[in-house]
This record gives C-alpha cells, structure tokens and sequence, in this order.
C-alpha cells in the first residue's frame, strides 16, 4: 500500500533568513513544501522567497514559538539561535530537527569538543577558560588557537596567537584553547542521516581560506588528495554523525596534518557554504538532502557530475549600502559559471553577497577559472 | 572599463504564472533579479514565487500595460496572450522580448508555417481552411493533421485524421492542414540567441508521446540517435532561430522521417518542456540561458553532464481538486530522481503537476527508470 502525502506535503519552518535558508526555501518549494522564515530583518534573502517571513530575532520566544507552533517541521539555517527555548518546544512535542539538544551542544564550543571526544573522535588538545588570562595561555602553551566558546561564525570568534606577545589580540570572552595543529589542507564534508538511520555523505571538498577576513575563500570538490585520504576523511564523516545521533545535513570540517592524521576542527548542525557546489555539480544538492533527511524521506545520490572550485563573492573593503557588481558579463562569458546572488538589500565590507561555482572537467582549470572570477568581479556600493 | 550593474541587475516582468514561469523567476533571483508576474490565478505557481503578482487575464490590457511598465524588461511564458497589444508596447520602447511581432507569427500556427516556407525551412506540406469543412478536407487528401490556427497546446488544438470517416472529429475553428508525415522519431532542440547575435544550442531530446492526452510523456537527452543526425538537427534548429531573428530560448520542434529527412513541426518562443532536463543534467539550464539572452548577457555552456529522462507528472483521470501523492518515498529511493512540484492548487485530470527528471550514466537505465517512475507515482484528489 502506497503512502499518500497530501500537499504541501509538509509546511516547513525555517529560523533563519539568510542565503542558507533561501535556498532551502528554494527547494522546499521545489519538493512541494510551504516555508516560514523566522529573521529580524524584514524582506531577509530567505523571507523574500518563502510564502512568509516572521520579523523577530533568534532569540525572541514569541516569533519563535510563532514558527514552530504553525509549521509540521521545524529547522533552522545558523547556530546561534535559543536552543534552549528549542528543546522545550521538542518536549511539548513539536517536530524539530536537528535535534536541538544536539544544537545545543554544538553551538557551545567547549561543550562541542568535549561530546567528540567522548565519542573518541579525533581533534586537537584543548583546554576551557572561563576568563582568558595570560597565565591562562601561557599555562596552555603558544601557539594556540583561541576561540570564543559562543557565537562565532565565518572566521569571526576565532584567533592564532603565537607568541605571547599575541595576547593583546586575545578575545575577551568565555573560551576554549587549543593546539594550533600543522596543518597540510583543511577540508570539510557533508553528511546526511534521516531518522530511519540512513545515511549519504558527498565528495570531500578542500577549504582555501584568506587572511584579513578568514571567511571562506575559494573550495574545490572533490579534494586534491589520494582516494585512500578521501575514503578516511567520508568515514570519519559518516562516523561522527552517526554517533552524534544527527538528523539533517551536517557539515564537518576538518584539518589534514601534513603526517596525514585527521581531526576534527567542527561540526555545522546545518547545510554549509562548503557544500555549495552540489547545488551544480551533484545529482542531489546539500538543500535537498537536508529536506529529505529531517522529512525522513529516503536520501538522494551524491554522486558529483564534474570538479567544482568555487568562490564566495564578498563585499567590497570600503563599500556599504545598495550593493553594484563589476565584471559580471566578463565572468558570465566563462564556460561553466554559475552566478548565485544572495539578495541582500546592503553590501557591507567582507559580507557575503553571493558566490560562483564554476564546473570544469578539468579540476585545474575549474581552479583557474574561479581565482579569475574572484579577480574580476566586485561588489560596490551604487555611487 | 567594466560595466556596473545596479541591484537589481533587472526588474523582469513575466507574462504567465504557470511552470515555466515559476521555474524562471527562481532562476532570476538567483541571477539578481526581481520579478512581477501576470496571470488570472491568484497565487499562481509563478506568482507563489514572484516578488509580485498582478491578478489579470492575459488579453486585460490594463494588466499588461502593468507589468510591461514597471518592469525594466518584460518577457513570456505562453503563447496566447495579447501579443498585438504587446507589439504596441513595444513601440513605445518598452523592451519586451522575444520581440512580441515574431510572437504574433508564431501564435498563428498558419503564419508560422508562412514563415518558416519564406526561409526555406523544411516542414510538412500544408494549407489553410477558414472555415473547415468535408470538401476542402478531402480536397487536400488523408491522412493528415488538422492544427487550431490559435491557442492549441499540449496536444490540444491539433487531430489526426486518418481518412474522411474521421472528418467527425475535426475541429470547428480556423485550421491549417498538413500531410501526416512518417515520423520515425519526434525531437526537440532548444535554441537560446542574445541581441549581440550569440547563439547556444542545447542536445537534441527526443520526446515520446502517449495517446490519449497527448501531453509530453517521456522524454529522452541526448537523443538515441547517430551523431550525424543529431548535429543536423542542432544545425537546423540554430539556422531556424536565427533566420527569425529570435531572442530568448526557443524550442524547435521536428519530426525525423524514417529516410532520415528533418521536418520542423513547430517553433516555441519560450522555454519549453522538453527542456527541463538541463536543470539537472546541463551546465547552464534553460531558464538561466533565457535570462541571459533577453538581458544580453553572454550566453552559458549548454554542455550534458549526464543523459537524462524525463517524465511529467500529470493528474490521475477522475481525480480534480486539492492534490496529493501516492508513491513519492518509492520514488525518490531510485537514484538519480529529482522530483519538481508546480505548487498548482488543483489537479485535475492530465493536468501537469509536476515533472521528474533522472540521471544515469546508462541512458538506457535512465529511460527505464522514468517509467517505474511513471508507473509508481499518483497525483490524486485528497479524500
């Protein structure tokens, strides 16, 4: 006897208006779903698509209770949301997924590094300081890395000291140290479990990041590595989720060490900037899979087309308000290009406004292409 | 010296909120664009999407006027619409594309033909009949096909009519008669060509028709065919775009007799069914290659990644009203599927509700896929 699904076929919440959300709301749309968005930015990138956008913050326990109450599923498309008011609306018995206990957990970098190694999964030596001090970090050793237990996000929360003569760029909130590992590529995959317990997981991709703003640069898919590395970086994936009980698209980043160890840097509760190249080059794109997962429908393919590189398009140093592009019919004219603006009303130094993934069957060249598209193309403010 | 574009990049007015709209204004957010779309259903599948949606017939002239006005650039999605009304606009410089006077051609299948003869383009012999009757029918001889001059689509608007025993069936409008041609194989190439004069051409798909309702059943990229053919077709389809001097994607459809002779059956001035394949299994797809022509954008690489099949989701005969849908796990479990939902309302019988389109490496197995696909899925009433 077949299943009848009467559309929509859920209604959907989403917290979170950005461009994560906008392209789930896109394919929600797609799978026959209704979405509400839940940002405090009206006509947010997410809001502008969704059937209806609910105008309140991350934290705000009426428009979040708004959202979760209407909707058959709840999700969300950023960490730093009120997990806790989340996990008292799962226990009245409201669909939320991922689990936000496992949010929770996540959103708290301590508490984060603590469960993985429980789990006995491989990361760098860390230490909690409720207060940083400079005995504290002398105590813990240079170089170390330090990062803000909360809130951080694209780089943002996160910096190399190393030397003590660094401390005074030391964040000055709850955080956790740890052993700035040398690292040989940072790479990052996506993995998928639906309730049932199945579970997909897609190409590794390799992480290039820039300095001045440390928000990701350029991705290339499938990494530059040996297949018996890539098969170890997806088990370790699969793994980590799998003992993480998690439901919905993970991202889990990781570095490789030049001796060839993995350790895990973090887990993304959420579809992730890395995985934006499946929406071009594989059979079922992260938005997608994130939909069948926390829907318990069974999980797509991942198998991928053709090598992606791609670039994130960021505002321009110096340029704020209504965002302009340059070189837009340069880049266009490249073979392979494809060109995702996130609708943003504002343009804001290093915001991210957009991206491009390029598809080549050569991996060289689809690097060769995205470097020159990030050359090319800039976001200005309309003078 | 690079050119700045603004955001938006354009403000896209859509005549018609059906599919191929809804798919087009996805495509044109992405692109950063804005959109209104015109169509006579509240909440049509276009307008769910559309930033705006204007509630008008698409003969209302006050609508239309609209739409065209405080869009920076407007376009269509159908056929029978007021294309007289829209050559005015035109006129008075507002930028509609493709240019509405080629609409006014096409939309008359008689003017059509017309045309095509004048540029020497290969087609079935025909004439026209105002008003039909049993002597001009017999006087051109069976078999043949009777077309609706105007307003036939889907297999609506057209007959077969295999000898004066049928004439019963024929339809009581203004017609064209053409001599049922052998048809070895029914193909349709997608044509997409900017104002600069570039012009992309997509593979030749390969379209398999059902009896009952006619609408597009299956089709099948690249064509099974030898390359030989498959590069005459392109060449014929990209030669019939340019001697009409159309701008936008144009879907050339044409029968291939079993001598291996290429007719052109007929031109749509739109992005077309057949087309939906390159969503999934092309570099660039049809809606993306649309804006790009009407905004005189280079035009993207139309290059197959994987063969595809496709098969449209259409409502279950006996069945009308709010929809759902039996069979959608067994589905989505293939691998390969990506499921398209039009957000339409109401099913009814045969109507379109959606499509599916997989991807396999084996053409073959795509092809078998889609009809499991076929056979599994339901689109019925709610009960």
């Amino acid at each position: 006897m077949k299943k009848a699904r009467a559309f929509p076929i859920a209604s959907i919440g989403i917290i979170g208006g950005g461009q994560l959300g906008r392209m789930l709301v896109r394919k929600a749309h797609q799978l026959g779903c209704h979405t509400t968005v839940l940002d405090p930015t009206p006509d947010s990138p997410a809001g502008q698509l969704a059937g209806r956008q609910i105008v309140a913050g991350f934290f705000d326990r009426r428009g979040i209770a708004e959202v979760v109450r209407t909707s058959d599923l709840s999700t969300f498309e950023l960490e730093a949301i009120d997990a806790a008011y989340l996990c008292q609306l799962a226990d009245e018995g409201h669909r939320i997924l991922p689990d936000p206990r496992l949010l929770l957990t996540i959103q708290d970098k301590y508490l984060q590094k603590c469960r993985l190694s429980e789990l006995g999964l491989p990361g760098a030596a860390y230490v909690e300081v409720e207060q940083p001090s400079a005995e504290a970090f002398a105590a813990f050793g240079y170089p170390l890395v330090q990062k803000a237990r909360r809130g951080g996000y694209d780089g943002k929360g996160v910096v190399v000291l190393r030397s003590e003569k660094d401390f005074s760029r030391h964040l000055p909130v709850p955080s956790i140290l740890e052993r700035l590992v040398p690292i040989h590529k940072e790479l990052a995959v996506l993995v998928a479990r639906n309730p049932s317990g199945q579970t997909a997981v897609y190409p590794v991709c390799e992480m290039v990041f820039v300095g001045e703003a440390n928000v990701l640069d350029m991705l290339v898919a499938p990494a530059d590595l040996p297949t018996e590395q890539l098969i170890r970086a997806q088990e370790l994936a699969v793994k980590c989720i799998a003992a993480l009980g998690g439901t919905g698209v993970f991202g889990v980043e990781m570095f490789l060490t030049p001796e060839g160890e993995l350790l895990i840097n973090e887990i993304s509760p959420r579809t992730h900037n890395s995985g934006h190249y499946t929406m071009e080059a594989c059979m079922t794109d992260q938005f997608e899979q994130h939909l069948r997962a926390i829907l318990d429908l069974p999980l797509g393919d991942t198998c991928q087309l053709m090598p992606a590189a791609l670039v994130n398009l960021l505002g321009e140093p110096g340029h704020s308000g209504s965002p302009a592009v340059l070189g837009l019919d340069e880049v266009l004219a490249l073979s392979g290009v494809s060109v995702h603006w996130y609708g943003k009303n504002n343009t804001a130094p290093y915001r991210k406004m957009g991206h491009v993934t390029v598809l080549d069957p050569d991996p060289a060249r689809a690097r060769e292409k995205a470097m020159q598209v990030k050359d090319i193309l800039r976001i200005v403010s309309q003078t």
